[in-house]
């Protein structure tokens, strides 16, 4: 660490913020295969969210290369730093006093743990989205596995990469043989165990 | 941009987030020397906007560089990259709903209206906090002017690199001569000018 660098103490406080909201501040972090349906998941999850009265926001693997992480490609050593700059884009919006929802590939268990630590262990909640690759393969939504299978992308996870099966996710969905709504439910019943959500709604 | 890569729609939106949190949602960018005040006045307005009902979170120089920007030095390049992505996360608080006040040396222009571009020209009120080099060498709360003198730091703003006035500035705030409250008062008024303030305080 860079002994130039002070940390300069403010005011209002990630208590004080997501007291504003109602709110305990957590990070819900979706894993899974890509065209697993972890996007999809993070906007039904939103949108409950936002009509219970919490103040949420979805950073989505998609949206965020087309921004901040516009400078990295997809090596391992790109897919590492794209991880772990969102792990720490996720603990400054907890810090805000928002629930994140982030939905993002990460494929190495040693990415998602460091997310995990970055955040504070028990305010990060694991979710796999458990849809198998020959589903995601036969959805392919993207047309992304068709490039893959030929060889125009590289390093894509469960084709010509690992996909590293998470080993202790707080939650399991499996969308398979289920409606989106259905899964959201789940999941929705499964987070109400684990965090205090807001019981004002929005008008 | 990679073609691999479509943005996932998603139902609520920047305007929902703010209607939420009764506000608009914009960046307030504090830019001036090391020393010259920014993250005292960051957290005045941070306080006063909280107090005021507000949905706000400061992005500071010296915090983001412990987490997201922690790979980044202070070579020319990565003074810039630094920026470039704190622009970039200040696009996804304002996403979110939230006004962001960000306290940032940014000692380049080009690097200031590259940020006023990522977030949206009018929504980004750029604040020049105009205390004088001599004025901030004196303070040296933290001791780098010393060490700068020294050479034992490089790069650094006013001393042995540029420091870029603004030419634009929404907001110009002279600090030598005022205290802190005065400032804050200062530029609360000028912004109330700005930007629609929410009305309902916080308990």
């Amino acid at each position: 660490m860079n002994p130039n660098i002070t940390k300069h103490q403010f005011s209002i406080q990630k208590i004080e913020r997501s007291r504003q909201k109602k709110q305990t501040s957590c990070v819900i972090w979706l894993t899974g295969y890509s065209g697993a349906g972890k996007s999809t998941l993070a906007n039904g999850i939103d949108e409950f969210l936002f009509k219970n009265g919490n103040h949420s926001y979805v950073l989505d693997g998609d949206n965020v290369r087309k921004g901040l992480n516009s400078d990295l490609g997809f090596s391992d050593d790109d897919r590492k730093e794209n991880i772990r700059r969102v792990g720490e884009v996720s603990k400054l919006f907890m810090d805000a006093g928002l629930i994140v929802i982030a939905a993002f590939i990460s494929p190495y268990r040693e990415d998602r743990d460091q997310v995990r630590n970055i955040i504070e262990p028990d305010k990060f909640i694991e979710i796999f989205v458990d849809t198998p690759i020959e589903e995601c393969e036969r959805r392919d939504t993207k047309g992304l596995y068709k490039k893959a299978r030929k060889g125009e992308i590289s390093n894509f996870p469960g084709i010509s990469s690992e996909f590293e099966t998470p080993m202790n996710a707080e939650i399991t969905v499996q969308t398979e043989n289920q409606s989106i709504t259905q899964s959201v439910d789940f999941i929705i019943k499964e987070l109400r165990n684990l965090i205090a959500m807001n019981t004002s709604k929005n008008d």
